[in-house]
This record gives C-alpha cells, structure tokens and sequence, in this order.
C-alpha cells in the first residue's frame, strides 16, 4: 500500500495514498474504537457536512474571506460529497471525543483532498486547499458539526414521518374497515362497556397522528443552528456579516427552513433541541409500544385468550409446540420501542453534561438520536406492512362476548339507577346467568320491547342516552 | 366519636359522623397505603374537582337530566370545594390502583354530603343527593378524573412559569451587570478564546427563556380534555349534547381555554400530554442542572478553583473544615432535577402501561407531575432568591486569566494562519512563556501597536475580523 | 416566643428557644425548601445519627480527645435521640445543599443541647459542649453522614425484607392451594401447553425468594463504613486508631456488621454500594410489576378475558359501571413499581455527579432510597394482605380451557412428530375442531386409550416423556 | 443464484443454494429490519448456540432418543458452528420478535445442514437430520435461546473483566508513581484539605478494583440454566434425567459452571439474572464516568484551569484554535457510560414486559447487554492504553496551590480549636493573606517550629493528630 506522509503539530502519520482522509482522521481512528459503527453508515450526515462545507465557502467567496478560485473547488467537491460520492471515506466511530472535532476534520481533510484532485494537484499539497485555512474557513467544529448535524435530522425526521404518517393511514383503513364489528371494551382488563372494533383502530390512528404535529414542532427547534459562531459563539476569526449570509447560503443549498440563533453563545452549548426531539421519539415509542400490546392482548390465544383479531402469521412460531404463531412482528415493534426509550435516557444524560461554552457529548447524542429514529422508521415500516395491513377481524367471537357479558347493564343506569344494576351485575356474576334473563325474563324490570330498543347495535356502540 | 352506616354493593361501612365522605373513599383509606401523602397536599387538584363536578351540574341540569334544585346545591357544594373549604376531606394516597376511581368518589361523596347539609339533609342521606347518581351524573371516573388533572396541572404550571420567568430574569440582570467583565471561554474544560462574563450569563437566561415556550406548548396539549367520553369514550348514559356544554360550563367557570378532544376513544386512554408535558419538565431540569453544575465550576477555589464568581454564602461549609462555603444552593438545585429527571422516567413507565380502553396508571402519573412541578418551582424560586441575585464577580481574577492564556493565540489565526499560530501555542506551552512575549518581542512577528489593536477589551469579548 | 441568639462564621440568628437545633439548622431551614419532607419522615436516620454520635463521643473519650465529663453526657444526650424522644428536632428539608452538613450539624446541635440541659445548662451555652468540637469531634459530615445514612439504610432493609418474605410466602401458599387446579400456559399470549396454576403461583414465590439473597448482598455493601475517614479520608484531625475503634464501638451500640473501608478515600466519594442497592429494589419492582401484570391478566373478564382467577374485591370498581370490580391492589402495587424504577435513575443521575473527594448528591440518594424502601415495603404488605392471601381459582374454567385448546398437540411430538402435529394443530385452527376429535375420531391416528395414557391430569401438569 | 425449495407449515420458500440456513431463518430475514445488525456480530453467541446444540445432541443420544449416527453428525457440525466456520452464516437482526425463535432456528438450521453434508446428502434433506425433530430434539426456543444467550454473556463478561483489571491496574501504577505529589483535596468543588495525588489515583484503582467482584457476582446468577425446561418449564416432551444430563453435558463443553434451575416454570420466564447483570455494568460506567470526570477536571487548563496532571495529547483538538489538546478519550468514555445507561433502562424495560410463562423480549435484552459489554470493554481499553497509561502530574503546580491555600488552616483545629480556624480563614479569604502569614506573623499563634512541624509532607498527605 503507498502512503504519503501528512503532519499536524502533535506530529507525523503516514496515509494510505488513496484516502481522501487526512492526519486528523488517522488520528481519530486510532482513537476510537467504540461501537465499531463508521460515520458512513449515516449518510444524511455526510451529505449535510458537505451542505455546510459548501455553504461556508460560498459565503467566504463572498465576503472575500477566501480565494475564489479556491472557493470554486470547494464547492464542487463539496457537492461531490453531498451526493454521495464520498461516504467511504467517513470512517470515525459513530461515538467520539473531542465534540465532533475528528468529523469536522474528516469532512474538512475529505473535501480538501477533493478538491485539490479537481485543481490537478496531489491529495496533501494543502498549501493548495488546507483543511483548516480553506475548507474550514470562518468556522469551528463547535458551529460546524451541530449545524450539519441539525440539517441530517431534519431530513431523516421528513422521513420518518412519512413512514410513520403510513402506519397511521393504514389503522385508519382498518377502523373503517371493522365500523361493523361489535366488540367489549374494557378498562384495567375488565370488561366494561360495549363499543365497535372500528373505533379501537380509529383511535390508534388518532393517536399517531398527533405524533406528526410534535416531529413537525420538533424540527423547528432543531432547525435553529449557529454557524458563524465559531470557537464558543463570539464569532472570533469569522468576517462581519457572515453568519447572516451562510445561513442563508444553507437554507438555498438544503432547501430547509434553517433559522440562525439570536444567541450565539447559548445556541453553541445548548443540547434542548436535542433532548425535546428526543422525548418526541420516545413519546411515539411509548404509544406505538402501548397499541403492539393491545394487538398482542386482542390476537391473544387462539383457544385460551381474547382472540378478538388475527394478525397476519409471519412465520411458525415455536421450535416445539406446533402450530403455534406468535405475534412476532407487534413484538419486534415493542423491541425497538424499549430501545428508543433507553436511548432518550442516553440523550438526556448527555446533555445534561454540558459544562460552560460547549457540550462536549454532542456525538453520542447524534448516535443515540440516528439510531432511534432508524429503528422508529423501520419499526413503523415493519408494523405496517407485515401486520396492521393484513390484520383480519373475528366478529363472531366479539359479538358472542358483548352478548354474554355483565357490562352491559351499564346502559341501564339512566332507566333502572345505578343501585339496582349494581345488584343485577351482582346477581349475573354469582349465578353465572345473564343481564337479559335477569332482567327481562326473571325480574321482567324492561319488556323485550325495551331491551330490544336499548341493546340495537347502534346504540350499543354509539349510544343514545335512554331513560 | 360517632358514626354513621353506609353501604355500598361490596357491603356496609362505619364512616365517622364529622367525615364529609363516605364509603367508598373510606375503603380506598382502608386499601391504599403507599406514599403516606394525602390528595389534599395539592390543593390545585382538589380545587380541580370542584370545578368539574360544578360544570358538569350546570350541564346536567340544562340538559335536564338533573332536578335543578339538586343541581343548585351540588353547584354551592363544588363552589366551597373550589374555595379550599373541605380540603381536609380529601385524605385518599396519592397513589392508589383503580384509575382514579377513589378520587373521583371521594369527590362526589363530599359534595353529595356538603349539599345534603345544604339542602338542611344529614350526610348520609343520598336518597336526596347521591354520590354517583346526582354527582357524578352523566360522568365516569374516566372522564371526571383526567379532566380535573388535566385543569390542576394548568393552574400549577402557571404559578410555576411565572417562578422559571423571574429566575430567568435574574439571570439576564446579571448578564447586564457582568457585560464589562472579561473572562476565558472553555470548551471541554479547556482554555478556549476570550468572552464577557456578562455574555454566559446572559447565555443562562436565553436557556431558561425558552422554557417558558416550551411549557406553554405543553399546556395546550393538556387542555384538550373528555368531558362526555364516559366510561371509555362512546358517551355512553351521557345525553345528547353532554359533552359540549359541559366543555363550555367548564371554560367559564375555570377560565382556562379547554377543549374537547376530537376522539374520546382515544382521549380516553391517551396519555401522551403528560409525557410531552414530563418531556419538558425533564428538559427544564437538564438545562438547569447544567447551569448549576457552570455555577459551581466558576465559583470553585477560592484558592485552588476557577474562582471567577462568588456565590452569596448561606451557611457554614462543613462541620470540620473552617470557613468553608459550599455552593448549597446550586447543590440541592441539581438534586432536584436528578429528581424530576427520575420521575419523568415514572411517567414513561406509566404511559406506556396503558391497555385497551384505558390508562389505569394515572394516579402515578399524577404524583409524579406534581410532585415535579413543586419541586422544580420551589428550585427555581431558591436558586433566584438565595444564589444568582447576589452573585458577584471577580474581574482581576479572570482578566489576569485571559491575558495569561494561550488561547488568545486564536484571534491572531486570519493574520499568522493557524499553523504558525499552532506552533506559537506549543512554545508557550512547553516554555510557560505569554503569547504576546512570543509574538510581539521575541519573534516580533507583530509591533506592539498591531497587538494592542487586536486585544482590545471590546474585540476580546466581541471579536472583530481583522486581517 | 422566647428567642436566644446563636451565631456561627455568618453572623447571628435568632433561635426558638425551646429549639434543641442551632444556628446552622436554622440557617438550613431557611435555606431549603423543595420536598417539604422533614427528616424526621425517616426516623431510622435520625436514630442512626445517635448511633454514630454515641459512638464517636466513646472513642474520642476512650482515646482521651474528649474530656470523659463530656462525653457521658454527649453518649445519654445520643440514648435519647437514639429512642425517638427528639425526632421533632430534625426538620431540616429530605433534599438538602451540603453534601448532608445541615443534617450532620442538626444532629450535633440537638446532641449539644440535650446534653447541655443534662449538665444543668442552658441550651446554647456552647462553651460547655459544643456541636463542632466536641459532639463533632474526630468526625466530618463526610463520614458521620454517610455512615449514619448507611446504618439507617440497613435496619431499613431488614424490615423490608420480612415483608417481602411474607408476600413470598403468600404465594408459596397458593402454589400449594391450587396445586391440583390444570390450565393452559402461554407464551408470547399464545396458548402454549398445560400447567398446573399451582406451579404458576410457586413461580411467583420462587421469583421473589431470590429477592431476599440480594437484600442481603446489598446490605453488605452497605456495611462497609468509612469513619475516621473525616474531611476527605486523610483522617485529618482524628486521633491514632480511632477509626478502628468508633466503628467497634458502632458495631456494638448497633449490633449490625459494620465494617471500615479499606481505602478511606475511596470510601469516602463512593456511592456505588447505593447504586447497587437500588438496582436491588429496581429488581424486585421489575418481578413485582411483572406479578401483578400477570395476576390482572389472570383475573381479566369476567365474562369476555380469561377469568382463570379471582382476586378479593376491595371497592366498587366504578362511578358509572355498577357491578364492576377492578384489579386496583395489583394496580397501586404496578404504580409503586414506577416509581422505585424512576427513583433508580434519579440515584443513578446523583452517584454519577460525584466530583473529586466527595459526592455531594447524598441527600437526594437518601431520599431516593428512603422512600423507595417505605414504598416497597407498603406495597408488599399491601399486595399479600389485600391482594393474594385471598386470590381464588376457577378451575371448571381453566380445564375447560386446556381442553378445547390446540397447545396440547405438543405433547404429540414425539409420537406423530413436529410436522404431523404442526398439519393438525393448523386443521383445529382452520376448521374449529378439537385436538381430540381431529386425532382421534377423524384421522384415528390414536386410539382412546393412547390418549387417554397421554393426556392424564398429572401427565399434564407434569409430563412425562411418551413416545 | 440456484435456489432450493423449503418449506413449512406457512408454505414454501426459495433459499439460495449456498445457505446452510433454511425457511425459517429466511422469514426472519424478510421478518425483522430493525438494527441492520446481524447475529454473527456477535461470535460468542453463534458459538454459544453451537455448544447448546452439542450438548443436547449428547444427552438425546445417551437417553436413547435420538439415534447415535444422527447425534454425532450433530455434534460434529456443533464443533464447527462453535470453532466460528459458519458464523456468516447467522444472518438474523438482532432484535427480533419471537423470544428467539429465528435464532434458534436459525442455529437448527445451520447445524441440520452442515450435518446433512457430512452424512453426505443434499442440504434441504431434512428426512435425513431435521432442524426440530433432531437438532432441537428435548428442546424449545425457551430453554436453548436463554441457555446460549447465558453462555455468550459469561464468556464475554470473562473477557471484560481482564479488560477492566488491566485499566485497573493502570490506576494503581499511577498511584504509586504519584504518591510523594501533594496536592489539594476538594469536596464540593471547594478547596478542603491537602492530600496526595497517588492516594487519588489510588482510590481511583479501588473504586474500579470492586467491579471485578460485582462481575463475578453476576455470572454466578446468570450460570443459572433452564436447559429441559422445553416450552414453559414442564419439560413437556423431554425425556425423563435429561435436564441434569444436558447440563452435565453442557458443563463439561463450555467448561463453565453452569447450573440447572431449580424451578424450571420461573427460569423460563425470569429475566432477574439480566437486571441484575446490567445494574452491574451502569455501575461501573457510573463510576468510570465519574472518574473521567475527574479526569477531565484535573487537567482542565492549561492556564486557566487546575492544570494539576496532563493527559497524553492524541489528536489536535480544534480545528479552530491552535494548540489545543482536549480530554478525548475520557470524553469518549463519558458517552460509552450514557450508552451503557440507557442501554439498562432498556433492559428494565424488556425485563418487565415478561408475561406470563415467557419473557418475549429476550432479543433486545441480548442486543443491550452484548453491545454494553462490547462498548465497555472498548472503553476501558481506550481509557487505559491512550490516557491513563501515559498521565503525568505538575507537582509544582500542585504544591504551590496547597500552600497558598486556606484549607489547610483545618489542619490547626485541634490545637486552635475551630472558631478560632474559621476566624483565620474568614481573614484570608477577606485580604487575600497566607494562613501562614497571619498565623505565624500577624497573630503569632503558632512558632515558625509548630508550623513546621504541623505542615509536613507528610502529614499534609497522612495527617498526625497533632494538639
């Protein structure tokens, strides 16, 4: 393997002649060997280095800061590298130290390289196109990282909620579906009142919907970045104006709605926007979480349990017990839900370490908020697909259970009082018989008539109040 | 002492003649002893429940499904609960199973009996008044319960608002008094580039502004409530209309703007609000923490610490070490936060235990916000008035700090370049000598006047580009 | 109210005169308010700081630091607070700044005074016995609180533990009970094989025995103590030996297995024997929370869940539903299990932000562990009493229930093999048919007597291997 | 791609005709895309599975149950899986649904074909050696998942703890290369009293030293098996001796002390031995965190910080400020601890949603345990290798400030008393004096010989009572 010999003022390394990457990614990765997971495996997040790298060139050109020419080749590496065509060479571990220095440098090394190659010169004549001088110029880590950062959140949150609004419609399909279906509903698992099938997936569609409200509130906090605060948000070493006119140059080249803090020195160490998007994710968990435990509880038998529904069988279910299929796929869902959760504790810990102009934890934040919403989106994709779409009702058996049931009496309480049903329940727990035999044949309270206009199918899940 | 008898359909209960409940919160007193902390230690809820139970008479009675004489003295009757008169009645724990039942009984029995002594009846006596029948009419506990939460939590958060909003302004006084003194930056522990000491300050309060938002948010998620859902959201025994009016009898006499959930199926098990809301919480408390953990850093020494604040001292430091001053309040600020963040975990374990048709969880849920916002209001309230309005600052100590450090070599990047800087920066390290004896008279790599041009005060702390 | 003066480094205070506390309670009284719980909510911490000065006053008199005139009176003034008679003394708020001064000092200021009036003295005429130099002598807040803390956390746990252990015997019981009672087990909520209920309920006893093993363990942990230790664990200001000798004496006025840490230092800024603890109590809360998850799902119905047991109905299960009786023991005893779970985090949170010599975080640790103990314990006692000691069985519905099931085609596997079974097991699915008739009667792969032999009660609960 | 065609009882599947995988693993690669991280990221595992499968094979062979030529074509295959040959070969997500049914069969699959090839036949000739009737022969995906997955974690825990000894070790070292530096002790970030910097770093070796004990702890609970508990721990279709026998089996290849469950209906579902495991691995990323803490602290500076030791510089740490070396590594750590702190709320959270006779969150708990031991060996070898192996002090920087301290003034309590220190030490802090200076100049209270004498090395490190 050829080398060239690259230098920093801690020393000299040799390179592999064919990496774009320099001294400083060397550095890096001998330094962290963590989780093992390479920058590359997030593209949003070489793509929007290259977003900024770009942007901050632009601006520097601008503002005469840097030599267009030099400027020129910058951006068209840097567009080079928003499409793609370098993530190979990302490698830093996903969780670092050093607040994101060794990926600002592995974007500013990559991206000189670039575009030292598209002026004919060798990768590491940085005389040419330095890192620091050229590629960083007007920038820090400490502005440059989090705001490519944000942009990558962004754009995988667009995605996410499509994926997520999906699994939403599909519920929604399935409330329609099941309108018809009469079934009991139960409060602290017992059997409460009766309502439509239709309307318990309705209400999970409700529930998720709302969740696209809060990924929308939550970007608008992440969309709030500092570039051109530089070192600790003083704007040292950064040309007058030029936070104004590299953000707009970020909004042009993402095409996101990109806001610059009104305070630098805040927006450089604060991790809320951070934590806040996180308990959004976690939110979502929680609910999606809570609907894969009523799927699980509904589907649950076929013989011994509540078997109100089928969910699609995805594969046989036991090593041992034949037959069986298990509800595999809310299963995985609830999996990734106790991830999501677990992670949002690693955010808050992380931003709660913050000390003075920096948080210096920034990376382990951005592993712990790609991975979760990697694993939401597949989780939703997953939940959709390979079960809510192919869920099937058994109407039979629910209606059988509302018919046979004590809870019932309940909307006999305006016409008999809840004293008197409160004994009729009573009665049909300890005897075993049921509210109409009570009710009409034996203590004959309501005539046939009556009961009949009560207990229509209607009105038993969508009642009119009687007396 | 003198008793009464009262049943139930479990059977009869001696209750204590002076006792303005009844049965059934006499068995929740009998079957839950956890927390030792009775519902009467957060007036805002008991207050809460006035309100609900004097609405939903009023819509009752205009609908016509309650004698409006009845109606009357149940309305007197909740209007005395509102004004704190029977607090003392609300005994049940804080925590206890049946979803809220035993503090929507206890409610209604206390109102039942307040109105029966109104009508000139004894307690007791609910042929003419009864608990569930007139009281709690055209309501659950799984509509009342969640509703007077849900107003109590508002009322609570804006008493805490206003406590966040005057920290936060003591924070922004001390960034106008500090503005002139200069200070080191730090990223990572480390000496970075200089700034105002008024500048982190201010930088505190823009942290803390943004909570104030953030809570905002979360209330108008709150004051979505189910008035009318009934047992699980299909209104059933509710009549035609219910739900509206009520809502409207509840806006009046609350003055908060409440609003009816779209869905009452799913409203009536969801509790992502209170996790968004614990979200918030959490986040305030993070942010809080790390400026504490800042406070205590900048105020470490006197003699072997950064030294660069004082905060006022507000006991003797140690039972051994004389004329020790510890930072007690920015200590007993972080506790409470590890608190807050601890509940917000109880809060996500109790969100997603929610099943079916309900969420039995929220008596939990419910002790832990509660307990989160007292807490947090009475931190901000100590960290104000005991510890940021007397800071002071020590300006010698931290400008001798700045024109000591090499970090300062950072502003001289655009003129030397940052490799020539670097190497400056590794001599004054190895050496111990300043960067200006390096720069201006060793290597005369600048005259004196183009020294004193850049390190002015003001493009110290607020640096122009100058190259 | 008569007043005296008392003063410390800060100036003077005005002082109750029928306060046994000092200057520096007082100081901490006005200081902090944030949980409004007193320290006298804990009263084995308060007779564990009387453990501790008792013990330090024998080993200073003993090793002639204190003049013995004293000591005996610090020693009857600590047999007091030891018995409870001066628990109102100890006010100071459960979260305190401090690192636990204000609790140290309270105790040695309650001590200082009750000895005083001992002597025939005035509260306050310190000259004779004072809270630092002599009831604090050769002892720092750093030990003696933390020390105090412990022992308190030990006796604490010893109570707990004999709850726990009648809650598991409770179960033990009704594994015996309901040894002969078959049902269906499931996996995943899918009909598995059959069990015996009484194996079920012995699972729960085993589960939770485990429990009492990792009490102990934790209380070893617990035992180690760093007296001596004083400021930072150089034993500054102690006397040669003394701290082998106080934490004999502390062994003997306990009768606990105390034992002094190896490395002083370590000992002294180490809060990992608490994260331990509380991973402990986090354990049982995760098994507990399990159980009662379980003991709901058993007992859902009663018509349309599972309804294989019943627990005792404790209250009217609704305001609206008359007849309902809900789960609400299992369900307060869940709650409970979210808050120790969230509690855990917060002791997490406080061990981690220890710094240099020290964690200051102790007294949230103790409030943390403290009430999670207390809740524990509540919901132990609770859940055996209310709870399980009168669960019953349905067994005509549980055998039922095997019966009519597919899972029993497992025991088939080794006769007709996993493919066959897996043919008839998807058969009774798709056509509702029994196991039996499709085996027996249909396809006569069995004659009645083969499955007779197999599918005996006892070969049910317990099989034996048939082929 | 030539295929093969499998089948089950859902239907038939194409498989490539190079994978020794089959239909079963093949849903599950269609089934589950949550991580993208495949089983074989983890060989201890695979490994793991092949010793499960051996052993079985074994105690089936023994007992008669499966034939002798079928079970060494089994345990021949086994060998292979366990020396690592197919480790490409597990392919499933490492979360799945179905508490492990795709891993284990995924292992049957594997083993049947290997096997298959070494009798010579046709992978997909499963007549010949079948994936359940013979590879899981006496075994479920209950007892053979748990089993393997405990195996796996004690052999990675083995490799861990020697990770975590020799960082351990490190510590120490520095504790004796250091122990003639005097330095300043500090609690709550306050100056307290002097001390020597070995016995820091020494205490730093203890604090970890006990992880080593609590690790062995946790593998005890974890060896506890369940092998023969089959489908829910009534050992249904297992022949009768074969628990102990496969356990004996299973002993003797691992050469691990395993043990059999005594209660085989808890063991199958109990996730208390993973609680307790991953409290035990926050506990120690609690401590280290806290360490690195410290870490940081110390060399916080250079000049404008304490600057008390240096850490090995090993990557330029800004790409803005020259010269600038942050604390990377013990950064690195920190976030590695957070990870591993979430990754325990996720393992509370799956341990407590065990259900019934199953715990079907097996995979998530694997997924967060093995990757917190990954990343926490990781770590220590990080933290060892590139920081703490290369520390050095500044002891003339340490001396100077314990000098110039006030604290040191708690060294004359007993000779002084301390109202008297505390009046010196109020007077220092006011005029900016030396202790010395006012003690021995200004007040003269002490000679120039007592001071002498009094403020040795050391007994400024290991302080005499001196009165």
């Amino acid at each position: 393997m050829s080398t060239r010999i690259e230098s920093d003022f801690l020393g000299k390394k040799e390179i592999p002649n064919d990496a774009y990457y320099g001294v400083q990614t060397e550095r890096a990765l001998e330094n962290f060997h963590i989780t093992g997971i390479p920058l590359k495996a997030e593209p949003f997040f070489v793509q929007a280095l290259g977003f900024v790298k770009k942007a901050a060139a632009m601006a520097n050109r601008d503002l005469g800061v840097l030599d267009p020419a030099i400027a020129e080749k910058i951006i068209a590496a840097s567009d080079k590298v928003i499409n793609g065509d370098y993530d190979s060479q990302f490698l830093s571990d996903m969780i670092q130290g050093g607040a994101g220095t060794s990926v600002n440098m592995n974007a500013n090394e990559v991206i000189a390289n670039v575009a030292l190659e598209l002026m004919g010169k060798e990768k590491g004549e940085y005389e040419f196109c330095h890192p620091n001088d050229h590629v960083n110029c007007s920038q820090s880590t400490n502005d440059a990282y989090p705001t490519a950062f944000r942009i990558a959140l962004i754009n995988k949150l667009s995605r996410y909620k499509q994926t997520l609004a999906a699994l939403t419609e599909s519920f929604a399909a399935k409330g329609k579906e099941f309108k018809d279906v009469l079934k009991m509903g139960r409060t602290q698992l017992q059997d409460a009142v009766p309502m439509s099938l239709g309307d318990e997936f309705r209400a999970f569609a409700t529930n998720l919907h709302e969740e696209q409200a809060r990924i929308e509130d939550s970007k608008k906090l992440i969309a709030e970045i500092n570039m051109g605060a530089t070192a600790i948000g003083t704007s040292v070493n950064a040309p007058e104006g030029y936070a104004q006119l590299v953000t707009k140059h970020l909004r042009d080249v993402t095409g996101l709605e990109l806001v610059l803090a009104s305070d630098l020195i805040e927006a450089t160490y604060d991790a809320g926007a951070y934590v806040q998007l996180s308990g959004v994710l976690k939110r979502t968990a929680v609910k999606i979480s809570k609907i894969c435990n009523d799927l699980r509880l509904l589907s649950s038998g076929p013989r011994c349990g509540l078997n109100e529904i089928n969910l699609p069988p995805m594969q046989p279910g036991s090593s041992i017990m034949p037959g069986k299929v298990n509800p595999v796929i809310p299963e995985v869902v609830n999996q990734t839900a106790f991830y999501v959760i677990g992670a949002d504790l690693t955010v808050t810990l992380a931003a709660e370490a913050g000390q003075l102009q920096l948080n210096v934890m920034e990376p382990v934040l951005s592993f712990a908020l790609f991975s979760s919403i990697t694993y939401m989106e597949n989780a939703c994709k997953t939940l959709k697909e390979k079960c809510v779409d192919g869920i099937t009702a058994n109407p039979e058996v629910t209606k059988k259970m509302v018919m046979n049931s004590i809870g019932i009496v309940t909307q006999l309480n305006p016409i008999l009082g809840y004293k008197q049903c409160a004994g009729i329940a009573r009665e049909a727990l300890e005897t075993g018989k049921s509210v109409h035999d009570i009710v009409v044949i034996e203590k004959q309270l309501l005539t046939q008539e009556k009961w009949d206009e009560v207990f229509t199918f209607e009105n038993m899940i969508s009642p009119k109040f009687i007396k």
